[in-house]
């Protein structure tokens, strides 16, 4: 699963270049799923009053609506974005106004005073009205997604990559670097996103608790029957990590 | 995780019964979470024209809001209510509405006719306005939440067991029962919850860390295959419990 945000101050353009790229990429037969940052403090999605509203006034504390047509559900508390990630198996992720994340992102602004304030190493594209009046800036393209869509989502083809675990920088750096430092390596050529450690494939085997050593190719001959198997079954989930235990 | 379900044509009190509830379940230290079926056909949590609502128009299958205080993950589909619990880890699960489940069910309603047209085997109790006027229906208590809401959950305490798979009738009947008849002896204590078979499952599978239910004949499938693969291996032994996790 690939994934990017889309940063950039208020009325700036990320709804709107979000949007075009969405469109773009469902024309070009990916799946798309996104995550939106509200930074709106009062920000409440159900209504006072509401029978779900109730529900959560008297004390649940996890409320899901379910309609005919769609199925919410709602939490009461900040999510990080690695949980809110898990109920993703999607072509692409995008998110909009988040940014505790390494993944590649997108800078949207009016003018260089509103690009300066967030482009970091992890920008790979500038967007929004400031692509009138250049096409680049600081060697990053600047990229209209209104009348260039097309280049737009050539260029997230080409630079986005696999999402980073994105672990926390005190518990990995397995690879030497931290998560972000990774992405903004990757996206200069200057590392491999096969260069995450955490992410090469591992099958293990344990019988009474004890591990059992398999070469590369028994690892995957081992996970090709698993899969054959799991993926018939209700809830199963595209490189959700598999575990299995057999008592006997 | 136990669970029960609150049911009666519109208007009766439900979500009353379950603020009621809640509340009470609350006060006595359970953790509660809470599912509203919604009939009204036009449902739609989000509002027309919000960012998150411009995401899903343009083609984003599966939308989250992160706010401050709340996430708000919003499927386009009306997922099953197996699927929904899986998101769920309470003392105690309270559906509104929902009637196809096994879960014991609250009936409310103004009058008998009221009653006749929801009461089933799954029933356990009956509230709303009725119960100003009688006290036993057919051999179930009938309960006001707002005056008798301690009698409510103590009865709720007592009969309520913990969720049964809901596996298609279809698929099952291991224990002899569809998982509706199961609920209906378990309620008049003619059986016992641990006889549902599924539960003592000896062959677990978890997708990311989520277990998937599966019936004893696919529990068999799963453990020949990966019996086939890890017996040629150094180290197996016969009969000892074997774990694989694949990280994907």
């Amino acid at each position: 699963m690939k994934g990017f945000s889309v940063i950039g101050t208020s009325s700036t353009g990320k709804t709107t270049t979000i949007e075009n790229i969405i469109k773009e990429l469902v024309k070009r037969n990916y799946t798309v799923g996104t995550i939106k940052e509200i930074h709106f403090e009062e920000f409440k999605i159900d209504a006072d009053g509401t029978n779900t509203s109730r529900h959560k006034e008297a004390g649940s504390s996890l409320v899901t609506a379910r309609g005919h047509y769609e199925t919410d559900i709602m939490y009461q508390h900040k999510l990080s974005v690695n949980e809110i990630l898990k109920f993703y198996d999607h072509d692409y992720v995008v998110m909009e106004g988040v940014r505790d994340t390494s993944a590649p992102k997108i800078v949207t602004a009016h003018d260089i005073k509103g690009i300066e304030d967030r482009i970091d190493e992890t920008t790979f594209a500038i967007s929004g009205q400031i692509s009138n009046s250049m096409t680049e800036y600081k060697g990053i393209p600047v990229i209209n997604s209104i009348t260039h869509v097309d280049k737009l989502v050539d260029l997230i083809e080409e630079k986005v990559f696999k999402l980073l675990p994105d672990m926390k920088d005190e518990c990995c750096q397995k690879c030497g670097h931290t998560c972000r430092e990774l992405s903004s390596l990757i996206l200069g050529k200057k590392a491999k996103r096969s260069e995450c450690l955490l992410d090469n494939q591992e099958v293990s085997l344990k019988i009474n608790g004890k591990e059992i050593k398999m070469v590369p190719f028994v690892q995957q001959i081992l996970q090709n029957t698993v899969e054959a198997v799991a993926k018939e079954l209700d809830g199963y989930f595209e490189n959700g990590d598999i575990e299995i235990c057999i008592r006997r």
